[in-house]
């Protein structure tokens, strides 16, 4: 790899700062053991999970009561959303809008096989309102699933709204935070949260799930064990990521600034080269997260070659799966499903980075585009 | 807490070391990034996760290819199981010993609810052949379950006749060696395996299945995604995984004998307190584990006063659950159910350590016979 290097591909994963290393590291030292057992060490363990927990869930404004968490999050997805719909008793169609990360629709689609209703988003990625109301009217709905914001456009959902009608239907409705947590504000309105803490920059390996207390959940895993993480989670990526939000927190403010007019510039600068559209909403969006789709080059040389520059972005259907694979996200709002890129900013990335990446963009599109025709 | 602490709970947790704790941190420093992405970070990743893999295969004796990560036990085996019971298309039948894991014997009533056929053992815990034979010769059996040694009384299995019988019988056989892997030498005799690293002094975090190239298992998860751990393991715990087990199989014949031979000082001590009786074959055994029923006394109150004292020791069922349910290990043993504690060492106890905790019982002994005469 180059000497200098620019990680442009957060979300989902984060560059970890000093301050969240040094957290794993004394959350190994005090709390190595296991948290349910009964002796010191263990008892230390479990106040360092507890504090944890109680952290993030300030940040949830919610009781750490209402706060689980679990190894991953589609392990997290699995058990929440199947959780979900047997406490529905009799009713097992599941509402999904058509931008879901897969973790939610892969999920959605094995648990109630043909029956998920897939909801369209307009060409920013907002949730079709008319079609949500009109798909929560069958009687027979037994969770909706509506994410905050996207994964790898940015556009921000009109929860408000959205949940009113979810509510109006008596529809409980799981919102996936999983992009937005430590870069916007939690949302307040859901009966069911997913968030992602190595997305906000903690070491990889858990999920946080939370739940209102009215939210109704039935257990499906053998008797006995930790409902939603069997085998329990490790306690020094919990304290980690409860720092890592902490620290994210403090700074929320002046990073969404920064970062939201960072991407604003580096939207100009997409949308000035040839070729290039830029997608999502321009104002409602996360602000460290910008997809570009470019015109007759394919994505996986345009991510290589800016690897071998330097430049670390994403391409694709951003999380999992074969890492080409057209975006779902792209497709559902007619957007061109090939020659994509998604950049993510982190706090560590300056200026300087995305001038420098505008600057080499013209040469990489122009070496991709000789490539392709020799 | 008492400033000396002598740590004597070890099993499916021990503490980690500096060079296991500075793997971690060298795991999360150059392998933070999603080793499922195409940049350089990523690339980076997927190299330490490999290299991990591959250490801990060759101390299973297999190729890396046929060993893979989940993210804790429990959901190991019930994906193993699940999709090796799967994969025998019409036959449902789980043949288990009846001193399992609860992890292992949970997921086995959870699949085969009213079709699982549970083991006998006879007094120091050796799985009756006869009865196993007997159980296989069913047509309808998917798999046998067997542990290759005890996690609570250290017995280890005859495993090569027990799994001749299995495949005499057609039966795969999965061996749990979650107790045993990083203590003594793993087992040679199974189709499918389980080892647990945080046994061995890993982070909590991870756990580590072998299949054998011919065995057959079909996935049951949502599409696409890592079949093992949907969303993946933490590639720094994965680390640290190979690391501690490394430093274990360095010093394995030295630490074997010392601890075993500790192990039997323990229990001559146990053996002449009055009303106390260690359970367990004396000799075909794990090095460092030992359990000891105490006749007219509670387990809470002895873990609490020895805790006090500086010990921390186990007791009841060894893993998860309420902590102080009685063991259905010793139970299947037709030993006493209540009352017991599980010692278990590690590299860190000395000599005078276990001097100290036997000159220390029977004071703790009698104030328990007092407190619970009050």
């Amino acid at each position: 790899m180059p000497a200098r290097r620019t990680y442009l591909d957060a979300g989902g994963r984060a560059p970890v700062t000093a301050r969240t290393s040094q957290a794993l590291q004394a959350g190994l030292t005090d709390g190595w053991a296991d948290p349910a057992r009964l002796t010191g060490e263990s008892r230390q363990a479990r106040a360092l999970l507890d504090g944890a927990r109680h952290a993030i869930a300030e940040v949830l404004r919610v009781h750490q009561d209402n706060v689980r968490f679990a190894h991953s999050v589609p392990l997290a997805a699995e058990r929440l959303l199947r959780g979900m719909v047997a406490a529905r008793r009799g009713r097992g169609r599941i509402v999904i809008s058509a931008i879901e990360r897969d973790a939610l629709s892969d999920v959605a689609h094995y648990l109630a096989p043909g029956a998920v209703d897939v909801i369209p988003v307009d060409r920013e990625g907002h949730v079709e309102p008319v079609a949500f109301a009109a798909a929560l009217r069958q009687p027979d709905v037994a969770v909706a699933v509506i994410q905050h914001a996207n994964h790898e456009i940015g556009t921000v959902q009109r929860l408000e709204s959205l949940y009113g009608t979810a509510q109006g239907a008596g529809v409980p409705m799981l919102v996936d935070a999983t992009a937005s947590v430590g870069h916007i504000d939690a949302p307040e309105h859901w009966d069911a949260l997913l968030a992602d803490p190595s997305d906000w920059g903690a070491p990889h390996g858990l999920a946080v799930i939370a739940l209102r207390p009215q939210t109704r959940w039935l257990q499906a895993w053998p008797d006995g064990d930790d409902d939603w993480a069997p085998g329990g989670v490790s306690v020094p990526i919990a304290l980690a990521a409860a720092v890592a939000l902490q620290e994210r927190m403090e700074n929320l403010d002046r990073e969404t600034q920064r970062q939201h007019d960072l991407v604003a510039r580096l939207r100009t600068g997409m949308e000035r080269l040839e070729g290039v559209t830029v997608v999502g909403d321009p104002i409602e969006r996360l602000p460290h997260l910008l997809t570009a789709a470019f015109m007759y080059l394919d994505g996986e040389p345009l991510v290589t070659r800016l690897d071998r520059e330097g430049f670390s972005v994403g391409s694709g259907s951003a999380c999992g799966k074969a890492a080409f694979q057209p975006s779902s996200v792209l497709a559902a709002m007619g957007a061109l499903t090939h020659g994509n890129l998604r950049f993510g900013l982190h706090p560590g990335v300056a200026d300087q980075d995305i001038e420098r990446l505008l600057a080499t963009m013209p040469r990489i599109i122009e070496a991709v585009r000789q490539q392709m025709q020799a």
